[in-house]
């Protein structure tokens, strides 16, 4: 259970790291929309491995294939099936795995709910699993672009404690792309690869901060009580591997703040309700209120390092593990296009959601 | 749309501010649990305005009433009806807010999408709707206890700048109860009360943080890969009215230790597969790992203030506008048992899923 | 669980025979609409006890109340919530059926699922479960015919073995309410009420069939591949209490015909594709074509009945029940505003999921 | 919308006719359970085109391939995904369909839906769609025998005039699978064999309906009150293509029962609570009682036949259509493993909620 996403613009991942592949099952899309492998190759590009140095090494070229719901070019409006096949395969840097437990990743947990685990690579618990969900988004980042002039977009913010100021309005996908990093600030960029390549000699690893970001975003979109869009954002980026914060707008900051200092006040502006700050992060009350959304992720320092670390056994004993393989010293800059499609398939819903309902 | 939570557990909340009352339908409850008004009023009592002096004043004896689902004190397996009447209504007190928009409230959002709003005593978006989730959390909480041995509860760890240090495995429900903020370290919350009194005098607001825990969960509940256990409990915190951030174990402070410091270590511990450290607040890949689960959620200053503050109408002209009637100052003491509820309910219905797809 | 209907005009029923009442909340309402209790009560007025001598004689007012959702007299968007309280509830005439199963009756079928059963009345297997369903069946109903022109209708086409030809385009409002068993032809109608008092008067029941259409919905509703417009409608129909058999179009009878005979030649007719026949039930491959919905529901027999029946007890010993109190010897005049009611929340729901990907 | 069928079990199907393929992702399968092709092949090799003179000549091998979900020969208890491979696709026979609409067919249908069709072999709307159903069908089938004891089983009872007496409790697989109607009464079947083989040569088609049946079920699957049994098997049936009717137990003929004799009286058997009779079909409130489950499913005569046919163009104009290629001028013997399939489906996912709530 658990591997579907929205309600009306449905998602549905599968696939393991080490099986015949992985996929998603996209229902709901509406019909008639432009739509080919190139329009969803580049966001995998994004996010494959073995694109930079300071990522994973395993070469995989996630290639796409769209096995349904189109029809010369054009969505049908019935699923769209998209597939990516599984090639670079290494299970035997994974065999002390089978019976030892890695630290902070999901090896225990898995066995403890199921009883049986698919230890190469992590299986179902690997970021590959996350081929579905940058798929499924690409498709949903087209239509909020071309039906809605919604812009989504993401960048990385923070890297353990180097830090970038981001601008939610201002910072584009050139400056975004122009780094292995992905930080749209060009000199806290390099410190920041400086800072991954270090740990990663050291076979440790960091994490930090995304911030994501939709522009144009529509006055509306969201739904009381428990479908806030902040609430379903939230839902959206801690489903995400290695996440463990969330904070839209003002945040956790904002708390020092008064009421009289925080409240974005109203004001006229070009024919249109507008505030005059933006703390809210773009939604009020849970629903759109017409400004830029913005938020930040936090993603804690990769589980898997090749350092000797104390764990237990399958069996119950106490023992050592060193992992061998190929593994990220910082998911960051690859989880950009995930947060960017996590995003997409958020707002995607909700648009056909207020449709629904409201007839707009 | 949007009124629903949970899968299994299925809650539905509806009602509005100032209309016939507020309530909840459970559905999915399993039979035969001893359930009166007894086990639900005081969770109703810890929420209700007009407990202290540092919570608004609107005087409701929110009593709850079991209308269905249970027979001879026992539930049914159909779904519990719950309904509170609203009684202490003065519409009166908000006429000027029909054609203004309160700054960082969500009269304006709820325009733009419905393009209808009751708008005395925020219709919807008044905390009143928060009565449902709170009368089904006490349901939740109380099946969690007996059935699978689950504690869960909440605390006011920091008020604006006034923080407490929270050990998640050592405070109690008698600590927290002890003072009107509801914070278990007493000093503090007295630093704490002084500042919201001040505060109103003011006619302005604070906002904080809640810290939630739950302790004794087995291992294995939490659904991969979007039914997160920690992403559903970041939908849960964030649906709240007035939330703006999660964090989960290490949260956002995490990133500044590299993975060989973050990593919680395993251990054999009284037989069982134990961590050392905690920083995954209880979960790791999604899924329980029988440590205690641990979260912060941040509330804003609440919106409605009794200052002047720029705004527009309705019709759209840029006015001013100053709040009367009864709001509080700062929403904590209330949201305690709020946030313990939508745990419980978030825990519940993984309880069942677990079940449900593994047999135990 | 199983108490909620519909993907985004979603209802949930709740309550018992004999509890405090019963009710609905019905979740993704549009905005806007005039709603008032006089919209709803005579729906519940053609489906009460005590309406006719051919009915039972318990006697309800079933009285229903808007206690949330609507402002000034219009829907808000939000949650609905409808409410009838039971009035006139006599357990005594049930105490024997407290440990002794009726046959064809869910008596023992609950206590087999859930090991408790609310024994006065049925609880929650009493048709009083109905009146939510009706009461939002209104709603939609309005909607329907107001937003979208569509009129749904239904009626009694066979009791036993006296059936009445009826003409799916042809029958009216006002032909169906003429007479108390709701058969528009009014020969057939005084022989099915003739034969239903006979046999009241002997203790015993009769079943029947109920036909139900909707005129004037647009081509195009309707979901491939589960959720096809007569599957939902099947679904909708073997939901109602003491329905046995759904067909739709020309339904079981159609196989005696080969496909040249069957199928439904289009034609351009008024400018629009029309068929020339309507075998089809204006349904094909799940999904409107334009021409009138029509379909057939069995019911049968009552199960309670006021004659001795061999039966067995939770006790499990072989016992002999002779039912007491106010049961209905023939279900079909009050099951009308059922069929009604389910239809239209099918057509309601559909409406929107179109909307919402297509986008009219 | 609408590709996905199960609350807890849940099968998400996409794909059509002449795309590059067809499949299933199956959600909450129970983990630790043996499962390979050869479980899921001998149920598609049932469906497949070919496999007699009585069905169409497609050839299509249908090789399933399990490509996630399952590892080292078990279950995972994460998704599985299924896949077939469209190997034999002659657009060329549909060109003319291009323009012109199939009466009955769903063509005119889906372009007033989507705007857009995928006209070759019928796209989405081709019998193709169900390889997923039964595919996943196989798997839930193999469960239900293994853990619960159920064994599902359909059969051919009628085509056209042609019907065959079916005792729901003896009939067995080996009978059903003797010949290539799939009548389990070989006289009977002998006739129907002649029957379509006459009306094949015609260019013409004929209906039928089929028998499904499921021995073993325990008292206490289903739901009330939306979600009975038998409302997601009507569900169920009406899903399936060309599908115009359904009944259980006692069905549209019951009704000529009184209550006295329809009743089903219980009596203590083998120290077990059972029925003297079983006019319920298993069911009773929409619950399970123990006894076996049946019901019947009309299919209509195949739409696409090979005699000219009046019809309307895409461009609104009156044509004449004759249509071409390879179709089924009997969908009945195929129809069997699809029923199976979505019985095994249904009771799967009742077999789950059970566990869920009341933990047995």
């Amino acid at each position: 259970m658990g591997n579907s996403f929205g309600e009306i613009f449905r998602i549905t991942t599968w696939g393991e790291s080490h099986g015949g592949g992985v996929g998603v099952v996209i229902d709901g899309c509406p019909p008639r929309i432009p739509l080919s492998e190139k329009d969803i190759q580049p966001e995998l590009d994004r996010r494959r491995p073995g694109q930079s140095k300071i990522v994973t090494q395993r070469d995989e070229g996630d290639k796409v294939r769209i096995v349904s719901g189109t029809f010369k070019g054009k969505t049908l409006g019935t699923p769209i099936a998209l597939l990516v096949e599984n090639t670079d395969q290494r299970s035997e840097a994974y065999t002390e795995m089978e019976a030892k437990y890695r630290p902070s990743h999901a090896d225990y947990t898995y066995d403890a709910k199921y009883g049986i685990r698919a230890w190469p690579g992590g299986g179902r618990t690997s970021a590959r699993e996350t081929i579905g969900r940058v798929a499924a988004g690409a498709v949903a980042k087209k239509i909020l672009k071309k039906q809605f002039g919604v812009d989504v977009l993401a960048c990385v913010s923070q890297v353990k404690h180097i830090s970038a100021e981001i601008n939610p309005d201002k910072f584009t996908l050139k400056q975004v792309e122009a780094n292995i990093i992905r930080c749209p600030h060009k000199a806290t960029a390099e410190k920041m690869i400086r800072l991954i390549e270090r740990v990663r000699k050291q076979g440790d690893s960091v994490g930090g901060i995304i911030t994501g970001v939709a522009r144009g975003v529509p006055a509306g979109w969201g739904e009381p009580v428990f479908d806030r869009l902040e609430a379903d954002l939230a839902k959206a980026m801690l489903s995400l591997p290695a996440t463990k914060a969330f904070d839209i707008g003002s945040g956790f900051e904002g708390i020092t703040l008064q009421g009289s200092e925080h409240n974005d006040v109203f004001q006229m502006r070009g024919g249109k309700v507008r505030t005059v700050t933006n703390r809210s992060g773009g939604v009020q009350g849970g629903i759109t209120n017409g400004e830029t959304i913005y938020f930040r992720t936090a993603f804690k320092p990769t589980a898997t390092i090749l350092q000797t670390q104390d764990t237990v056994s399958a069996g119950g004993e106490n023992v050592k593990l060193k992992a061998r393989g190929r593994h990220d010293p910082c998911v960051l800059p690859r989880a950009v296009p995930m947060v960017e499609a996590m995003t997409a398939l958020v707002l995607m819903d909700h648009a056909l959601r207020q449709r629904a309902q409201n007839g707009r």
